[in-house]
């Protein structure tokens, strides 16, 4: 393996090379054969895959090469493979990148201080899945020694929004597979534990949870690596006084704490029970360790969870292969970065064709936002190029009917990423009107890769259609935890293979900290900014 | 008033004024006056009113005062008016444009083939208002003679964004408040009817909701317009389908229809119930119609509805003051024309610091996106300038922990929309650390229109805040019906006053047609474009 080395991309032979292309005219170019050809899949065992389609987006074969050196050049695979084994890749906060280990050993074992890291992450796993299975089996019990039947998790940010977009997607599969208890839902089957989440600092969040459970019957998972996150902390004690308002005995005996070991919560033995994360599992990266294990694993079984590690484990082995044909998270990336850089578009939108898949657009826009929504490389000088667009998506059919109509006919193009199923999760259906439901949902995906690819030309310019719209089209035939595992990891790598492309540190978040400063001092008593003031006299605070 | 002429806004002489024009220096300019003095308020009756405060925003009393003669040169009040008192005003489609006219009558009577339909709408809801009260008091029940106890509406886009939206906000409210019936939740109240949306043609989505309800408990609502809409009919297909399978003897007798009187539901006697609106309430206006006033009457009362119905009316006759500073809607929206088309930011993010409103900002995505996501002016002629910016958001504290970076340390500018309440929703809070869930929640509100605004420079670029990211705040003592319908109306009205300056047609959406038309081709039998062949192959369609 040649030095790794760290440039700003526009150093690059490949840049100035990509400067010089043109796009193709979808409409010309966008045959069947084009679309058999231009795809890329993983392998995920047990008789899934997951296929990256990129046949309407706006590359040429040239296009793809020169995007090939520029992965080339900036050593993107070579650097993935420093990063699976342990380098400090976090180079602001000084930490190592780990959180593929969660999911299975890519390289050799990366040792920390005498330990072994990947042992470690699993040894939490199965902790968590022992723990599981003794609540579902009601060994371990809630106060009144009955059964826990509702599991909440209480966590802000990456300890929210992956594990419930990651819950959602996987409820639907797991009730209509009956792999969880058998109970009196309307279709028969049910998850092995309601799961519910809070995270805002708004007290109404919280209110809205506590109202709809029984607390006796709950149990809480406390997520803060650092165990001193303001909101979750806050939204504790909201729980400890609705558990003791509801005469529950011992309420920390209702939370288990997810947490790093050396955070004040791990200290307190008044928890039921504590698993362990660490500083190099980032916030938005931590889905697959237990801060989406807890959750999950008592939802779903730990057998559930396991899948979908072994999905994203799959993902992430793909992920190493140096040829971009045969690496779907590599060319999406590289795509993203010919139309970021070179087309000059400023967002992306995340369209899932199901419904289960409803905030995966928010995960998303997280995982890539924070990441590379940068302005500094990672040696902290600032950037001359444009660096993470904005994400933002809906479900279709449902964005159909809301903002594709910008998308068709607005004046600025934005790039989209489809996702799609050839089956339903569930299974009901209904023939109407010659088609299943369905049917009709993967006929509208179709359609709207061409109309947003060729348009269609009208005398009226009302009607008229310019299409070179270029989309992408994950998919797989089911929504298994397999494949959800895959299409998480698949996003994880490819934010990460932009991130080391545009050099910038996709792992820390500096930005988020003037914030936090400026709220300390509103809630303190000490001056503050006159404007500062002025706010906080407006909304009740000061 | 002087006659009504449509032109492009680079025809003004206030567009070349505005190209000379500079943004001040926020972290400059400030100060406490300047929050204090650029604020525009609306009475909302009953002691409460709706505020939108520009501060924050990069404007000037120079720019401020272009963007006034911009708005006359415009003619966006009298436009407004026109369109108030029933102009053709959606041009494509040669209708009139009278969502306004649904939470009262704001001119002299819009009467179209002899029948006064500011009249009709408050007909309609005075029925929905009598079937509601005739629902809850037990008079009308489900097929075995016990009282309905929840309610699903059935639709898509605007027949789901907005009212789901809607409910979502004020769910908390009502139960805290004690608005609704008093029953078993854990905190002694409840809404008079649990609510549920149904949407998607994935069926997923219905079978996630099925699975979750009683069929022969439920009442549902099938709204759309056309009475042809794909996925509601589809849906409705696999309501009937589970309807049956509970053993309800009389499947449409658990369906109420919101629709046009022409549509063929309408000529069904088979359902419940018929609800009307026309051609003259768009679709993503339609939630002040019968399309969100049955929902939210089943699910919170009629009272509560005309509640938000008077918030909105306060705001729409707000919107026809002509002194732009004392115009919430049309400053904000001139504010928003300074910003896409002189300062060139291409998206704008809503985040309301409320998780009550959680599903605003979808609908805003649609209101907004659907209605300015145009090329082509009123007359079909292809603009020269952007138009419709991207619209996206999450509530804050949460989006803190998510895509805040980027908005403060990416490398594009993105202006953004806040929403505060001095009140939390529900009362519920607990002290912690010398302060409430509610203070900690708008200090942090306050506190980030600060660190955008101002920034906080620092010697190492990685911790470098660039500030001079513009935001605006709309704030309330407390989210309630009238202030919800208040913003609902508000953000109509600044989108309608941006389309006006843009000269394009903000009520009606052709983009949504072609992918129709080829979807269509996909469920027929007849050939199909290859590329289309070959994805819908892909997708498990032919």
């Amino acid at each position: 393996m040649a030095d790794i080395n760290y440039k700003d991309f526009d150093k690059t032979g490949a840049f100035e090379r990509l400067k010089k292309l043109s796009a193709p005219v979808l409409a010309d170019v966008l045959t069947a054969d084009r679309v058999k050809s231009m795809q890329a899949g993983i392998d995920l065992g047990n008789g899934e895959a997951l296929q990256y389609n990129y046949a309407a987006k706006q590359v040429t074969d040239d296009i793809v090469d020169a995007l090939a050196t520029l992965a080339e050049e900036q050593q993107l695979i070579a650097k993935y493979r420093e990063l699976a084994a342990g380098a400090y890749m976090n180079t602001g906060e000084n930490r190592r990148v780990l959180h593929h280990l969660t999911r299975g050993q890519l390289l050799s074992p990366v040792v920390h201080e005498g330990k072994d890291l990947g042992a470690f992450y699993a040894e939490q796993q199965q902790r968590i899945a022992d723990f599981a299975e003794a609540v579902h089996s009601g060994t371990i019990t809630a106060s009144d020694g009955k059964p826990f039947d509702t599991v909440v998790q209480v966590g802000i940010g990456g300890s929210d929004l992956g594990p419930r977009a990651l819950y959602l997607a996987l409820l639907n599969y797991i009730q209509a597979s009956g792999n969880g208890a058998s109970a009196s839902g309307s279709r028969g089957r049910k998850a092995k534990m309601a799961a519910h989440f809070i995270s805002n600092v708004d007290p109404d969040d919280a209110a809205e949870v506590l109202r709809r459970i029984e607390p006796a019957r709950t149990l809480f998972i406390l997520v803060s690596k650092s165990g001193t996150t303001q909101e979750t902390l806050t939204n504790e004690a909201l729980v400890l006084s609705s558990l003791a308002s509801a005469g529950v005995a011992s309420p920390k005996k209702h939370i288990i704490c997810v947490t790093s070991e050396t955070s004040p919560l791990a200290k307190s033995e008044e928890y039921l029970a504590s698993f362990f994360i660490d500083d190099f599992i980032g916030r938005r990266y931590s889905s697959t360790s237990a801060v989406g294990g807890a959750v999950l694993s008592l939802a779903f079984g730990a057998d559930a969870f396991q899948d979908l590690l072994d999905g994203a484990h799959a993902a992430d082995r793909s992920a190493m292969e140096t040829d971009i044909r045969k690496n779907p998270s590599l060319m999406d990336a590289m795509i993203g970065i010919w139309e970021r850089n070179f087309q000059g578009y400023p967002s992306t939108a995340v369209l899932p064709y199901s419904q289960a898949m409803s905030r995966f657009p928010a995960h998303l826009q997280q995982m890539d936002m924070e990441s590379n929504g940068k302005q500094v490389n990672r040696d902290a000088e600032p950037v001359a190029y444009p660096t993470g667009p904005v994400i933002f998506g809906e479900p279709g059919t449902n964005g159909q009917h809301s903002f594709y109509q910008l998308l068709h006919q607005g004046t600025d193009i934005i790039p989209l990423q489809f996702i799609g199923f050839v089956e339903s999760q569930d299974g009901l259906d209904v023939d109407f009107q010659g088609s299943t439901s369905q049917q009709k949902l993967n006929a509208n995906l179709a359609a709207q890769i061409i109309a947003f690819a060729k348009g269609s030309p009208s005398d009226n310019p009302n009607k008229n259609f310019p299409g070179e719209r270029p989309s992408s089209l994950l998919y797989a035939q089911r929504l298994t935890p397999r494949v959800l595992g895959a299409l998480l990891a698949h996003f994880e790598n490819k934010v990460m293979f932009q991130g080391l492309t545009w050099n910038v540190n996709s792992f820390d978040q500096e930005g988020v900290q003037l914030g936090k400063v400026l709220t300390k001092q509103v809630l303190g008593s000490g001056e503050l900014d006159g404007a500062l003031e002025a706010f906080s006299q407006t909304l009740g605070v000061r």
